[in-house]
């Protein structure tokens, strides 16, 4: 292992939970939670809304919509009765949230993004913005913490093998190092998973969570990577989208 | 994923703080910190120790020491001044420890001992134990989890490569099962790792704080399976040699 320190730091943490332990307010916090919350708000903005709420729990998402706000809101991956959307990637289509701003709260996406606000920036990281994140964080000059928002808590493979994903592209750009051993173990994953991806999530227990709510339909576009180029960034409670690229 | 409810359910826990996700007080739980703390409980009963008390704290471990108890004792790799051992395995050596009873306190070990006190039962996992722990569990007929020590609550990887080693033992048997994504990540890192278990050691973070120790004697004992055959088991707040083998 040798280490030039004038390269960034990549860490990964698997739970929120986890999150004290590998907090670094100098880095760039990327949260990753694939099935479904991050790529859901990676398509909104790739679909032109304007600017998302993250909302860490309900009674703040009822306010919201009482404030007349659009509100998305899940929990176990089934829409709330109050709510305008879920977080399936496909309810944010153009004709429902161009140039909207839309409160926004998940099961565990949404928590782990408002936990890292105090971090130099939060970026929402997903398979479908692989190459253009990994692009923007080597611009940066920062360390990265990989959040990934797991499910209630618990370890889930998905976002780790996202998170392998992201830690190989940083590394083999030549700018980063890690001395984090669940950043190897998400490298081991994702060069398992990387010629099959959407094979490989056969294995991811969410995978068969959302199956048995015949909400598993996302699979392939959640597991595609670069279909869009947008960054979005946590900016002032907002998240925003990245836009110098 | 076809699952008979009749099996046995295996998780991984990756952290002692996350045990409250994964806590089941109807499983017997495996606690694993194989660099070193683990491993050296196994040697210690290997070589005739009567009962080791497992210390959180170390004015716990001091008070015992003044109550004439031997004491292991250590943090961050290094042996405590007041104390009799470290945690080397090759601090346990019959002439010193057979017949004894010793107070033991790790940086992270005998804190997850400790934790999971509530469960059925609590055994002491390593490598050097596999085969016979894996055969134990496999007569007892109850859930798994395994607890995997880390590092300050940071998940590593030897920790990690034991759980999916115990995992595929147990799942090969017939009577286990697991939907736990950590268990399956766990099992994907133990098939990189069989065909050469030091080797694959060589990416983990703690051997190379051990090597900066000159520490790291003791990897190729610990990553060599099944030079033992104790289970060591906590019972009524020791830890004893479960001898029905």
């Amino acid at each position: 292992m040798t280490i030039n320190k004038e390269k960034n730091k990549i860490e990964v943490c698997y739970s929120p939970a986890l999150y004290p332990y590998y907090r670094n307010d100098n880095a760039i916090v990327v949260v990753s939670d694939i099935l479904r919350a991050t790529t859901a708000i990676c398509a909104a903005f790739e679909n032109g809304v304007k600017q998302l709420i993250p909302v860490a729990d309900l009674d703040e998402a009822r306010a919201l919509k009482k404030r007349g706000f659009l509100v998305a809101a899940e929990r176990d991956g089934l829409v709330l009765d109050f709510a305008d959307f879920g977080n399936s990637p496909f309810n944010f289509s153009p004709g429902q949230v161009k140039g909207a701003t839309i409160a926004y709260s998940t099961t565990n996406g949404t928590q782990a993004i408002r936990m890292a606000s105090e971090a130099r920036h939060v970026a929402v990281g997903a398979f479908i913005n692989l190459s253009a994140l990994a692009s923007w964080l080597i611009s940066q000059d920062a360390d990265v913490v990989i959040l990934c928002a797991g499910w209630k808590n618990r370890y889930n493979l998905e976002d780790s093998v996202f998170a392998g994903a992201l830690s190989n592209a940083l590394i083999e750009s030549g700018g980063f190092y890690t001395e984090c051993d669940a950043a190897v173990a998400a490298m081991e994953l994702w060069e398992l998973a990387r010629e099959d991806l959407t094979g490989y999530m056969e294995k991811a227990a969410h995978r068969h969570r959302l199956k048995k709510l015949g909400l598993d339909d996302i699979m392939e576009y959640c597991n595609t990577p670069d279909s869009t180029r947008v960054i979005p960034l946590l900016k002032d409670n907002f998240l925003v989208e990245h836009k110098d690229y």
